[in-house]
């Protein structure tokens, strides 16, 4: 998958996912790996772009509309009831949504 | 500094910007760095969050506002053309800025 995400001219979706995880606990990594797998290649998924230093993650999803996240999010949470509950991994995380206004790149 | 960041309730802005290197650099370091100290404390500022891992590298900042996004990039501008230019260290970045509308935490 390209890196940065390769996305189309604004206007589109952002989720911007950041957190700290509680002490090294390898669900944490699953975690992550998880919400990336429920994203790619669903109806209005754009691209993904996610890293992690030192206990701190920032894992960004793009989005054509609203109406894919909200389906997104919706499937992520079935997935983590049926698990252990994000609780578990995440010390703290917050999670915006935010429409894409500009964009541009450089290389 | 708080981590996830502080931020007050939406709407206001997101900067995100990510990034690949160039072969280890110690400029990059310094590059990030910079971005985020000529961020830090300027009127319209919310907060900063950034995490490398592997050669790429995800930074959002917040800001109240367009201007002050504005305002902060002309800064960054300014102080890259007395050095050496951002193209130095990344090989690709993508800038993006977005209307955060919607936001929740946990912890």
């Amino acid at each position: 998958m390209s890196w940065p995400a390769s996305t189309p001219p604004p206007p589109y979706y952002a989720v911007i996912f950041t957190s700290t995880r509680r002490e090294a606990d390898e669900g944490y990594a699953q975690a992550a790996q998880r919400m990336e797998e429920l994203a790619v290649g669903r109806p209005g998924f754009l691209g993904i772009e996610s890293a992690h230093e030192a206990g701190r993650g920032i894992t960004v999803s793009y989005w054509t509309d609203l109406d894919a996240i909200r389906e997104w999010k919706a499937d992520m949470e079935h997935a983590e009831a049926q698990r252990l509950g994000r609780e578990r991994w995440y010390e703290r995380y917050s999670v915006r949504v935010a429409r894409v206004e500009r964009a541009y790149d450089f290389g």
